[in-house]
């Protein structure tokens, strides 16, 4: 019998939060296990995020949801995003039905909750309503003590240097 | 004229460190970027370590030294642990000077300076003298104060929770 899987919290100020989920996808597919990938609050056309191709080439489904932020869209509506990170909430409920995954990753969705995308309650109880077996990972700043309280596995990643603090600019395939 | 690679280190007591590297490998291979990833003190055929095999087939050089650990092979003979991690440096000198990398991650290589299979001072002069470009990524727990102050961008991955605490068994395509 097939037992719950863990929900994994990757969070903190420190650089290592999306790449730890990404390897955690590379890790599984290694195994042959069926991967999900779901980003929020980032803007492929923007900024590339070449993991994503990596990622689709080696069988992850990858899918992205809200994808402008108010920090890096001034004239994005903050309702819309709202409705767009719903539309997340209700695509994943609908693939819990519907396709089998062993590993389900929700890149930066502790980000929605931090600025009020998304309200905790909702995260709590998309959580728990997941199939057995499927193990889940959340990254981003900032998660709340209610997701940490449910959590398995909470890493937080403690940034002790950044290169950004001496004015190193983002380095293309490093940094996205 | 390209700069100098910047050093990156993951380290803390959380899980997390090894993934964020194989992450960056993946992203790196989104940009096209070369690299090499050397793992110490893990044992694929005890293991398995199902990440390998991805990075391999995304084009990844994977290689690996002093693969056993006296924690978990008490046979193991320390002095030959010491001589198989020199191997590892005296093959990254030989790499610099024959083959260009953008990226060369150093899986676990903190551990074999925490529990004294390597000198401080003998990675520091190995960073040191990386070729123009190179970025070089060190996992595992337990970095030196030395390495630390030598190193660009450092995360420390603090274990919230973990359900090894629990009593919860490794598992397979998610831990290794």
């Amino acid at each position: 019998m097939k037992s719950k899987g863990l929900i994994q919290i990757y969070t903190g100020n420190g650089k290592g939060k999306t790449t730890a989920a990404v390897g955690l996808a590379i890790r599984a597919r290694g195994h042959g296990l069926r991967v999900c990938y779901i980003y929020f609050h980032k803007d492929p056309e923007k900024w590339g995020y070449s993991e994503h191709a990596i990622l689709k080439k080696v069988g992850v489904d990858v899918f992205g949801f809200a994808r402008k932020h108010p920090c890096c869209d001034k004239k994005t509506n903050i309702e819309q995003i709202h409705r767009d990170c719903l539309k997340g909430l209700d695509y994943i409920k609908e693939m819990y039905r519907q396709k089998q995954y062993d590993l389900l990753i929700l890149d930066e969705i502790n980000i929605s909750l931090r600025d009020g995308f998304l309200k905790t309650e909702e995260v709590v109880s998309l959580l728990k309503a997941r199939p057995v077996g499927l193990e889940v990972v959340l990254t981003g700043r900032g998660a709340p003590r209610k997701l940490i309280k449910l959590a398995d596995l909470v890493s937080r990643i403690q940034k002790i240097k950044h290169p950004y603090d001496k004015g190193v600019k983002r380095k293309e395939g490093i940094e996205f």
